[in-house]
């Protein structure tokens, strides 16, 4: 079979945009690197094969589908790669690619489109029998619709203020004989601070883990798993570490996990590679949540523990290869953990921190991956997300990885910005993250604690190592986290 | 069992002494570096727990066992770990060490001393049935007597000058009935150009591959072999590049090489971690050529397809472990290549070169591993070897390693002095090299016609990724290389 994809236009910027030009170069494809006006210094920018300047709005030019489409069609790219963000989830550049005789390295568009919408993909999903977090779709404000509709749904439920946050206008309801009661504080609680009493319902889910798996497919209904990431550690709904295998899951519950992914998959003919992500709770009970239809921020963990290179499969797959591997035979090996490098302060809030590097030394030796473009003497653009990186650990087993973890943070310096590695060497140093016993809940109560240690005590030597164990002792932090 | 080895003292320099700390600091020993004071600016020296300066002639420290033991008992330090080169074969250093208390991390001195002496330990490796590299090893002048002695050997056998070089005085005698005449015509032209005629005697390799099996083995006789690594790429008998697994090897010989390397192990009863190294005939014929009792170089490619952590291993065998994995639990994945970077000139007879680091890009991302202690604004001592680091990359095929290979080599950026880095291009851009065919002659061919064809045409295009097979076409390389 001749080739069909000779020459990629990456549509992206950054650490991803020198991810794919690697996997193009792994391949023999010509990579070619769109690029805004600030983005001129990214080495990303000088390793592709060739780079096109577009003039214009710094994160704009990189979201005109348009005009990309224009510059492959005019650089005879037979494909495109969108990376994640920017148009890596948009249905209509999909389409426009495909009417355009070029390649979207992806999957097709109409699954983009299904589960861009939260609710139609929910009930597609429902449909085909995976089991979803359930939820109201629309606001409430009559309690007996709302007691039935949590009797459906099934105790415990959480009433939310439809139009607040931060807590208020919001009750947990563990039994049906506690609904009346807390349904009335919630409303005129919502009515107080958000002048409008509507609310919404949904499961509630206590203490979950946010797991999510891999799955691959071709365009010839072969679909394999390639297992399962934690990705618990978030602060506010954003991922900050992620784990492949999730430490804490147990073997039923992760097959169980795989046997709802691939049957989906297969149901919905699913192409390319996407990540079904669920929440469990405590009693290992399954949520489905969402689906993302891309190549993610976290894929290096997978790519780690399985060996095979997830970039370089979602081009063949796109141009028409078999899957040249059964399920039987990935075989999974050891920990690896991603640690997203922002350019933020962890201290301030983590408000990005932008600045030129200085002096930089990386982590190196066994078991370690580096995913970045900066280098020294590079200035970060004030105008993009502060991540710069992903660092990524591996080990045999989860004690390993963790030492590990550790040992490459603290060869990581970069001088010239502040960054939240300081912040991850909190993470891994925790007793409770030690012994992979985490939920979503985990990071976001000690991001306070943090800032508040520290603005006490910024100058203590042990610091670093022993921060989160004393705010255990001193039952600063609680062993798990409510998830409100 | 409360820990032996809490503080270690790391009898070594460079990217050694850097792997070593990282492994104490995953297994939560105290590092300590002794160094020179040419030494002072070296990564390792900052990285390390605790750091002593030796005053002294920069190379003499290293290798001044007495002081050495003396700092470590000063500093309580209950291990030493020697690295490779400097004290790492010194059967009198190990002896030292036990004698003061401390542990060698290492082998017993024992074997350090047998197979410190090439002769008595290929004797003692074909007295418990090692298929042995035969040879003279005292200089001959009978014709008769090396006539009986060829014959025992067994043809193809080589004569070589005694106190000649560079071909002079060598002939390789295929046949009984040759071995008059050619006797005659090496030892006259050793006497005409070395004023004596008496030669040796050696079975003659045709176009051998050097092939090593790394051992590990507890104190309680549980031994174990981590697969084998081809070493074959040399130049002037310097290991260049290494592989693990060999590309070319047949998995009946694979068999017989381990076969061979535990029963030896077992017989010796040999403790910690070793090398035999072997040669390979083109018919598979196998030849024990000498043992290393230490860590290797390239002990990284072993790690990344067994992913067992040599060096961890080597400091829990030495404090008292069991081998906590059985043979049966080894489990091989994909290719591993490392390149030896060294400053030097290539182009100017591999002339070391050193200078400052002004700029510095280091390849990462999938399946790249970089083991190196210089960075952005370092200065290369010149009083030590050029080697300033290793890059090892892993795929799960032999094709993709190559691609592999060939990627993170361009990615490799070092602005100030002259490294190999471009001579490791032109390997791995060779047509024989990426079908994995190549022996110990591979390279020494190669190296002068990169020398000429750089000073005919240094500024060519596509130089770097062509010239090898341009070579090849042109017929100024052969597919194989004799031996000699």
């Amino acid at each position: 079979m001749s080739r069909k994809i000779t020459k990629i236009l990456i549509a992206n910027r950054g650490e991803i945009a020198l991810r794919i030009i690697r996997a193009c170069k792994e391949l023999d494809i010509t990579s070619v690197v769109i690029h805004s006006d600030a983005d001129s210094e990214g080495s990303w920018v000088q390793k592709a094969d060739k780079s096109v300047l577009l003039e214009g709005h710094p994160v704009q030019v990189y979201l005109d589908y348009e005009n990309i489409i224009r510059v492959a069609k005019e650089l005879k790219c037979s494909a495109i790669h969108p990376g994640y963000g920017f148009l890596s989830e948009s249905a209509d550049f999909a389409r426009a690619c495909d009417e355009n005789g070029i390649i979207f390295i992806g999957p097709k568009a109409e699954h983009i489109e299904l589960f861009g919408d939260k609710i139609t993909s929910k009930n597609a999903m429902k449909e085909i029998g995976v089991p979803v977090l359930e939820g109201t779709t629309t606001p409430i404000t009559d309690k007996k619709e709302a007691q039935k509709i949590s009797q459906e749904i099934g105790f415990p439920v959480i009433i939310k203020a439809a139009f607040g946050g931060g807590g208020r206008g919001m009750r947990v309801v563990h039994e049906a004989k506690q609904f009346d009661s807390l349904f009335d504080a919630a409303t005129s609680e919502a009515k107080k601070f958000f002048g409008n009493g509507d609310v919404f319902i949904e499961k509630f889910v206590s203490n979950p883990r946010h797991i999510e798996v891999q799955v691959i497919a071709d365009k010839y209904g072969n679909v394999v798993h390639l297992g399962e990431r934690d990705c618990s550690i978030q602060r506010r709904h954003q991922k900050v570490i992620e784990i492949a295998p999730s430490p804490s899951l147990n073997d039923d519950t992760r097959k169980e996990l795989y046997r709802i992914a691939i049957r989906a998959m297969n149901r919905l003919g699913y192409e390319n590679v996407g990540t079904i992500e669920f929440l469990l709770d405590e009693n290992d009970n399954i949520y489905f949540i969402e689906m993302n239809t891309r190549l993610q921020v976290e894929h290096p963990v997978t790519e780690i523990i399985t060996g095979v290179d997830i970039v370089q499969r979602m081009i063949q797959i796109a141009e028409g290869d078999k899957l040249h591997f059964l399920q039987e035979e990935i075989v999974f090996r050891g920990y690896a953990i991603e640690f997203r490098i922002n350019a933020e302060d962890p201290l301030n809030n983590f408000m990005p921190s932008f600045g030129t590097i200085e002096k930089y030394l990386t982590p190196g030796g066994p078991g370690v991956r580096l995913d970045t473009s900066v280098y020294g003497g590079y200035s970060i653009p004030t105008n993009y997300d502060s991540m710069i990186g992903k660092l990524i650990v591996w080990a045999l087993d989860w004690e390993g990885v963790v030492k590990k973890a550790k040992r490459a943070l603290d060869e990581y310096y970069i001088e010239g910005l502040t960054t939240n590695i300081p912040f991850h060497k909190e993470i891994v140093c925790d007793e409770s993250f030690q012994k992979g016993i985490f939920d979503t809940g985990f990071l976001d109560k000690r991001v306070e604690q943090y800032a508040l240690l520290n603005a006490i005590a910024p100058t203590e030597d042990k610091r670093i190592s022993s921060f989160f164990s004393k705010l255990m002792q001193k039952g600063l932090t609680s062993k798990k986290g409510d998830f409100i």
